[in-house]
């Protein structure tokens, strides 16, 4: 039960972007640069980084949303699975095990990163941007699962919801809401 | 000694911004609406609530830049240091109190926030918008923080420089760059 006057029947971050338009659109903008734009570290990869964030927030939507955007990207639900429980044993690249490893101190405190793991991430052939955009997706999601949780809003754990969600997200990214509200939509 | 090539002294998450224009740009835009656009809660009432959750963030830059925001705003310096040790004890309205002690929680988990929390605000006379901009400004400075300290971005510790920074975000916010750059923007 959300705690305020949310517009009704819609998951998640999505009845938050629906009361407040104007906060919205960035949100949605920084999401869709950060996500969908073109980028050395696929969208596969990066939604991969938000469901790993989200999972350890324990934020049930942006999880399962972000979850069944990475399978949707990668057509391989199961390596998402592997990746929210030990990624370290995940079928992905020494690189991204790297950066996975940085967003997870980035979303205890920004404070834990080293220079080691920096280290670490470029001598997998992490370049400067992808650090950066790895400690931003990190952060961003730190502030997306807190304003779903913290608004109490509704999370549905239906998972054809999501499926259908993810699928929408990586054919569209996050610029505009979808005309298929509650489903289409959210960061 | 930031962790990537960040351009060269330019502090905190100005340091960033320069790095990454694109995401800036949304960033910088959320700031302005929560901070500065037009709001039943002043820009000195939010700033203190963006002081007080980079404080326990312990992310000096953001700390020191919104608290001197804040001063700015009010004219009064004592109540931004007394609302970092003990806002309870603050010349502050039991309103802004009782939305401080939200936003505390959605700085350490949104699941924390309960009815009751948002019901006392409430009492206070607090809105549904001022409920949902106070978790929203929490959440986002979970953001800014952990963006600032990921990077390994310089964080000077000049109050003279702040003091500059703060008036001027005060009086321009934070859509566009200030040109006297590196003392006059950030988030």
């Amino acid at each position: 039960m959300p705690f305020i006057n949310l517009p009704e029947g819609l998951p998640g971050i999505t009845a938050g972007f629906n009361f407040r338009p104007e906060t919205a659109k960035p949100m949605r903008e920084l999401a869709h640069i950060l996500l969908h734009d073109p980028n050395s570290l696929t969208s596969g990869e990066r939604e991969l980084i938000a469901t790993y964030v989200s999972s350890r927030n324990c934020t049930t939507f942006c999880e399962l949303a972000h979850g069944a955007a990475a399978a949707s990207h990668l057509g391989d639900a199961d390596v998402v699975e592997k990746v929210k429980t030990d990624f370290r044993e995940a079928r992905i690249s020494p690189k991204l095990k790297a950066l996975l490893a940085i967003a997870g101190k980035v979303q205890q405190d920004g404070k834990l990163v080293t220079a080691d793991d920096v280290e670490r991430a470029r001598k997998q052939g992490a370049t400067d941007l992808e650090i950066h955009d790895t400690v931003l997706i990190a952060a961003a999601f730190s502030m997306y699962n807190r304003y779903v949780d913290g608004l109490g809003t509704w999370q549905p754990d239906n998972p054809e919801m999501y499926a259908q969600m993810g699928k929408h997200l990586a054919e569209e990214g996050y610029r505009t809401p979808s005309t298929r509200e509650p489903v289409g939509a959210g960061a």
